[in-house]
């Protein structure tokens, strides 16, 4: 691991930055920007712009800015995605279909998302062996195999919340790293096992507060 | 508004704690919950369980504990969850369509889950006029009517990018006060008016950072 003690809290930001920079490459007449520019475009303050990215190395000059396409090639490769990254979605419900549909675009529409979903799990009788915009879905019991077999380094757990800790321990038996959970649950992983949460219900509950300003 | 200052990420945790004492509440055997074993389960630290609640009241009692169903509750009306609240979703693609199926299965199967999804928005004519698990879907030109009509107070936004600022414009003229926002952009909106985002290729790529750690 190259910058082990950096915080998430610094990782969090930096696809806010890389959004920003893919926008700007695509603009021939912007070849430079600001860190003033880039937080006020991403939503944070500009002086915790610099400090973020001092943490991986110089990348700006000192009253001339970041080169937008040299410091998206950086942040790209320090978050990885440089390279494919192959990813299952366990769950072929309406929540794993719908994310299974959305990634698969994206991964088609846009040549720098190189976050690619190849194989759909199920219990489903009904599902297993069909395919979801052309990605597998596979039986739950061939998860591991499938996993290896097909190099899944990460993967999405949308099945509901009394299955989710069990797909959890299956696909950290097959050595898969990061996972994103949708099940309204806590999960329990080993360490050096990462994991997100976007649990949709938490947010709404989160809003809920403010209603009544 | 009856606690001002209180921060985000206080209010962020109020969820974590209420789903531990929903769980723990349909057990006639659990009445009582330590600061200690809440926060385990909550996969927060004790002492700050103890600190945020302390925002809020006197709720346990030293060397006794929370009792479950009183703390829940007190939790729900703090988060506004006591009575129904109605939500719009804007976009009914593929993403937009398996929120309102997920969220009105919740609604539907839990009776405290008091978030009502009860309309959708769109501007594909094969989608106006037809109803996605007896939720109805309207003209995306009919939104300001539809959410005044219906007391629409939170909505989830589920169009593609270019779409979701005008989107939001829209909710906010017609005076929704909490956003969701599942599209990837990050959008402006004024004073009062409070925003999350469930961006989930954001926290995909915050994963692949830890991929070769």
């Amino acid at each position: 691991m190259r910058w082990k003690k950096i915080s998430d809290a610094v990782i969090r930001r930096l696809p806010l930055y890389l959004r920003v920079l893919d926008d700007l490459a695509s603009d021939p007449n912007t070849q430079l920007i600001s860190s003033q520019e880039l937080g006020v475009r991403a939503g944070v303050g500009p002086a915790l712009v610099r400090k973020d990215l001092a943490w991986f190395g110089e990348f700006g000059k000192q009253g001339v800015g970041y080169e937008v396409k040299y410091l998206r090639d950086e942040l790209r490769r320090i978050l990885n995605l440089d390279e494919e990254i192959r990813i299952a979605i366990v769950g072929a419900g309406s929540l794993g279909a719908a994310f299974a549909r959305y990634t698969h675009k994206r991964y088609a529409d846009d040549s720098s998302f190189n976050l690619n979903v190849v194989a759909l799990f199920d219990n489903d009788p009904e599902k297993i062996g069909k395919d979801i915009d052309h990605i597998p879905v596979f039986a739950a019991a061939e998860l591991q195999e499938r996993v290896k077999e097909l190099g899944v380094q990460m993967a999405i757990i949308a099945v509901p919340a009394e299955y989710a800790q069990s797909a959890a321990d299956e696909l950290v038996k097959a050595g898969v790293k990061a996972i994103l959970n949708f099940a309204p649950v806590k999960l329990s992983v080993p360490e050096g096992v990462h994991m997100a949460s976007a649990d949709l219900s938490l947010e709404l509950q989160r809003l809920a507060y403010y209603l009544r300003d």
